[in-house]
């Protein structure tokens, strides 16, 4: 799977910006408390691949979306990413003392200023997205109500109190793909369907983008499933073996089914991309980078079994 | 000070359609996780006086606001009232068992969930902006923002991180002026500025009416710090004896002059109402009855004062 130099140029260009306006739209420069200010430059800066936002952006721009505004529609949807990291890692959750190959925020600081580092991501992204003027005010109330109800009780919160208490030895495929999608998928639904709604997407386009971000959710979990259990923390740079116990797909079914059941979701993922128009844009190269462990393993199983 | 029968009718009609209008903003008949909905009905539903979301209905209307949205964008206040009274009296802030006369969020239920609905309520506050759709969509971003700001590095949240390390014994009246002001200043502002900002208000108005909020979040903190010290749990609902050893106005100056400083604030905040076009309306009412316990206590003093 090679990627095209124009798209490889597009997706570090695009990521570079993400980079510089995450920075921009930090109180850095403000009378905000400098251990918060430190704490958000730790988790929110620390070095990430930025597909959400990248997603957002690629597709907003295929889709023909112009406004100024649209990077800060991405970075709002990893602010909250970030939050939900934070939140996650904390001592009552998960209690994950690793994070993008760094301390946790409660480690490297303390709970308290972890929740108001992740409190603040949050409001801010609902700010930001208020403040980027060149949207019009209608699509930012959009975006806003969708940014909430992916947060909400019914997405992020909801798949993280399920999450708290999947011990169900019981459950099926189909409940785990719902809780998936409560927990990855949401975010996702948004960083995707964000950009459709800048972009003024007709009925068809916004329904093969709901299918895109779907399937891409879906696989976007089982990646990190996949990986919790196959990958050293040094690779992951994360906490990883924290899913022992817990009913994931890959406990169910077995690593080399689980990175086939991948590779479909990728597949279906790319249909529905088609369908939206983009079937060969850098939004596939994209994916291509972000899911290059699943395809790496998948072919490492393939030699190992081959020669076991 | 007496209630005129017909603004003590409408303070009671104001309170009880945001305790209806509270109650139907929830994910109660939603898919949301039993536990987080019960965690949002003992927060959020809990009986309080409602004090910030009668402001800016009081305001709005008595300003000449008339959408069905006001209400809505009251109860998104209110929402982030609790939402930080939640995260409050966490383990690792205030650590308070205690709150609106119920055990605490994480004591009634654990920490994860205590968080968890603390974050929905903040976001939902948002949503229910977005969503308040006879409200111009402009209006709705500017209202989005200024939510933001209330929560954020220069609002709530730097108010909560400087209480949280606040010892200093150095402190003067302006130091903790300026902290009062981020603490409870902030979600008064925007309780009193959204109110302006629904009716059109021009610069004038709006200025006195930034005025009186600050006066007015003054005089709510200082009442609050008073109440810590003259005041057992049972009367004011929630854990008291929490600000020995930190820098208050009361701790500097001692409960006389505390009093007498809160009935200083109180007369500039009506001072500026009555610049806003407000000074005979039922705020004023509701003022005070929110405020008799200081009035009570002023009394008692000078009666012992008098005999002693």
């Amino acid at each position: 799977m090679s990627l095209s130099p124009s798209h490889k140029e597009q997706i570090q260009a695009v990521r570079a910006a993400i980079e510089t306006r995450l920075a921009h739209l930090l109180p850095i420069d403000s009378a905000a408390p400098p251990r918060l200010r430190d704490c958000l430059t730790h988790t929110l800066l620390a070095p990430g691949k930025r597909f959400r936002p990248l997603l957002t952006c690629l597709i907003a721009s295929d889709l023909g979306a112009r406004q100024n505004g649209v990077i800060d529609v991405a970075c709002a949807g990893e602010m909250v990413h970030t939050a939900s990291l934070i939140l996650d890692d904390l001592p009552c959750m998960d209690d994950a003392p690793l994070r993008r190959n760094r301390a946790s925020a409660h480690v490297a600081f303390d709970e308290s200023t972890a929740i108001l580092s992740a409190v603040e991501l949050l409001s801010r992204a609902f700010g930001v997205i208020a403040r980027a003027d060149d949207i019009a005010p209608q699509t930012r109330t959009v975006l806003s109500s969708m940014l909430a109800r992916t947060v909400g009780a019914n997405g992020l919160i909801a798949g993280q109190l399920a999450d708290l208490s999947n011990t169900d030895s019981e459950a099926s495929v189909e409940d785990i793909e719902r809780l998936n999608q409560l927990k990855t998928g949401a975010l996702f639904d948004f960083a995707v369907l964000a950009a459709g709604q800048m972009a003024g997407s007709d009925k068809q386009t916004t329904d093969a983008l709901a299918d895109f971000s779907h399937q891409l959710g879906l696989a976007f979990q089982l990646l990190d499933d996949v990986k919790d259990v196959m990958m050293s923390e040094a690779d992951a740079e994360k906490t990883t073996g924290r899913d022992v116990g817990k009913a994931t797909l890959v406990a169910l079914t077995g690593n080399a089914a689980s990175l086939e059941r991948l590779r479909g979701y990728l597949a279906d993922a790319k249909s529905a991309l088609s369908r939206a128009g983009l079937g060969d844009g850098a939004v596939i190269a994209a994916m291509d980078v972000q899911f290059s462990f699943a395809n790496r393993a998948a072919e490492t199983m393939g030699h190992n079994n081959g020669n076991g």
